[in-house]
């Protein structure tokens, strides 16, 4: 063929790019592992909307050690209890670091006890985003469990026997890792239908027999509690809330997916129902319980990040008032904002608040990990209005406490303290206060809810103030707020 | 407040990150020009999907003028007649730079008879997103033209009195801009519903009286043409698409948006109907013609990267089939491979055909520059079967020609040209003209489709093959396959 130029315009590669039909699939996970030309070392990455159902994570590192790859990081979003084989991994060499937003179960407890050389980084929902976008965590290759996924690797989370709605965790990953793996149970002709990653960002699409446990993936409670003293501090974070004069028309509202988080929300739904108000939008986690306030009118918008439960999934997939967004778009701490940011009232729970409103979330009494910030910290950021609700105590260990064991969120961002013994409010929110005391609460210093709880309390919690440092606890923009220390 | 650890782990710093609701509002452009703190030679984006409707780039230019910028760099997706007063803006030295995928009027000629003194560079669709993505080609600020958008910089393409549907083209942008500007007629409540570019890859949002004139924005014929000699022609390439053995289930086409591509895509329909043939998809540019073939049945989904009508935009909200895909998931040629890989058949236009199959559709047959690749060459590369359909001649000069005046799309990657006297199939295709001859079609040497075209035409195109280079060629992947020259 002749060119029209002399040159560098030389057209003599240029050929047809038309794929096989399967150009991209590859019969598993140890095909993928060579394919990708993974090293030692290598960081991959891992998201978790199976929760604690999840398969893929150890089906890849199982490969991964049968590769005969050591020294990996694993990249994850959440580590749950189902991951417990990971720590023989760890064990072995196989893994030799790890980054998470929350960890919990068997290697949490592993990592407490020192099984890592080098500390876990412990990271926000949002502080992930940022860093993956910001080229501070590169990823090697991300494993995107894909509920179902067609052969040239588009990705849709609402087809399949694990579909689990909204792809919020691995949209990063996808748009920035050198490498993308779709891994899914359900391989569906092309087009894949309601395309969430496109596939244009991955690189190779592997069939495994389930992608996990759906039980576990829908686990948690996700209908309000019941309990008297569930209800009790539900009702006082409410009339908080109220009392802060941001429950008026466009409102909007994030809480977490247990039963006393619920039962608040129901409380406020009650209220805004009463006075016909309705809201701009409820955001984080969504389950069926928002999808009811969806349909009852009392917000205009969800903005779901993960669906907690098939009521949520089948909402997100039918309702266009049921938007999905990316973590970076849910808590993304960059300077252009986030969803967080826009909201008026989250409400938290906590494993220990100190005297500076400081939050634990990441470890239990007795210095072992038990979770992490997740999206605690960025919404506790974002929000005009952050309610973190505790009983005083637990387990007798104190709740409140001088100073806490991990600092997740830090007080500066924590406005209200909500116990079953009355409310305290940050000090640098007198107009909070004034707000409450007009509408009939009684706030109290944090102190007097302190010494309660120490009153009340059967045991002291321990801390480790020396020896090897296991975790660092990273604030979303970065900074290392705290450490923790082997037990 | 005090810190956990000592060294790094200060937290003073750290503080609620609530935004003003209006914290990315500007007042006008002026305003986000000066925001961006955009230099002299800075580049600029644009979207098209505002096709002969946009006010928005001359808006923006205007803006820079006034702010005294010099030697800007417009990177834009197309370039339409009623962009013509950015000829001034060339003359006076605010504009000396033009990337593009489409040249067409005032603009176009300008270029063509040396208003730049730098090349412009022509790519196509998925060359664009290409060099986007890596780095080639890098932003400064994208401006894009937002039919809705709320406060925190959420656009929405199915709202507002210029709702164009499919945001494809700006996505690229929006992601690897240094700076991205949300330009709206229609501020919406938060969050915006249906959102198709999310808030943390929006750094501003300007609101203007109009983004432009809808009928500007849905020009282009979008019913089938009944002209009785495109007729023909289309019942050519229906013949040949059908006995190129590709017409079974699972088909998947892409056609243009003018009445005699859309009258071939009818004769396809027919001839699905009566066999009971169902597609996987149809590409491109997407018509209400189209949304009648989705839901006759003819075809499972569209894959939609612009809407070129209302009924487009209407499915495009309604029905899920109906998806959206951006320029790189349409048409980047990197490894991953995109939708117009997985084509069938592509029916394509032609200013002008060569000996060799090399299509342009980028200067006239007096060398003047006209439009250019879009996504012709993308479409050409990845379709297993690519169908150039031409009549012999028009205003009297010869569309078959031994050498076309400009290379579009490289002959390496066209099978069969469709012409009012007969097809002819690349020699580099005998598998088609077997497959042709046995289904009764005659194809001919395109050697006798030329002569019979310098027969019939009346004069001969113009080439200039000294003097100044205008505008470089650029194929998908980045090659310069021919340049333009001053006419």
């Amino acid at each position: 063929m002749r060119s029209n130029i002399d040159g560098p315009g030389k057209i003599g590669h240029i050929a047809k790019t038309n794929r096989a039909a399967d150009a991209k699939l590859l019969p598993d996970l140890d095909a993928a592992i060579r394919a990708l030309g993974l090293r030692d070392g290598a960081f991959l990455s891992f998201h978790h909307r199976l929760r604690n159902g999840d398969a893929v994570m150890l089906a890849v590192i199982d490969a991964a050690a049968r590769a005969g790859l050591r020294g990996l990081h694993i990249a994850a979003s959440s580590i749950f209890p189902v991951h417990a084989p990971l720590v023989r991994h760890i064990e072995t060499g196989v893994v030799t670091g790890l980054c998470t937003n929350f960890l919990s179960g068997p290697v949490a407890q592993a990592v407490s006890t020192g099984a890592l050389a080098q500390p876990v980084t412990l990271r926000t929902h949002g502080g992930r985003a940022r860093a993956i976008r910001g080229g501070e965590l590169q990823i090697d290759a991300a494993f995107v469990a894909a509920p179902a996924a067609d052969p040239a690797g588009n990705i849709s989370g609402t087809e399949g026997p694990c579909a689990f709605g909204v792809l919020g965790y691995p949209q990063c990953d996808a748009l920035f890792a050198r490498k993308v793996v779709a891994v899914t149970d359900t391989l569906v002709a092309y087009p894949a239908p309601r395309i969430q990653i496109a596939q244009d960002h991955v690189d190779f699409v592997v069939t495994l027999p389930r992608l996990g446990d759906i039980t576990g993936i829908l686990s948690g409670t996700t209908r309000p509690s019941d309990k008297p003293e569930d209800l009790a501090i539900a009702r006082t974070a409410a009339a908080v809330i109220d009392a802060s004069g941001l429950l008026v028309d466009g409102f909007s509202l994030q809480n977490g997916a247990g039963g006393a988080s619920l039962a608040t929300a129901a409380e406020i739904g009650h209220r805004m129902t009463a006075r016909g108000i309705t809201g701009s939008f409820a955001s984080g986690g969504i389950t069926g319980f928002h999808v009811d306030m969806l349909e009852a009118g009392l917000f205009r918008s969800l903005l779901n990040v993960q669906c907690f439960d098939l009521r949520a999934v089948e909402s997100f997939r039918c309702d266009p008032r049921h938007q999905g967004m990316s973590a970076s778009a849910y808590a993304n701490p960059r300077d252009r904002g986030a969803v967080v940011d826009r909201l008026d009232a989250v409400v938290l729970g906590a494993a220990e608040v100190d005297l500076d409103f400081n939050v634990n979330v990441t470890t239990r009494a007795d210095g072992v990990i038990i979770g992490g910030s997740g999206g605690h910290a960025d919404t506790a950021a974002g929000a005009k209005l952050t309610v973190v609700t505790t009983r005083l105590t637990a387990a007798g260990y104190p709740k409140l406490v001088d100073r806490v064991g991990t600092l997740t969120t830090p007080g500066t961002t924590v406005d209200v303290v909500v116990t079953d013994a009355g409310i305290a409010v940050n000090p640098a929110r007198d107009d909070l206060a004034d707000r409450f005391r007009a509408a009939g609460l009684s706030p109290v210093p944090v102190a007097d809810l302190h010494r309660l709880a120490q009153a009340r309390a059967e045991r002291l919690p321990r801390r480790a103030t020396t020896g090897r440092i296991v975790a660092l606890s990273e604030y979303r923009d970065g900074t290392v707020t705290d450490v923790v220390r082997q037990v």
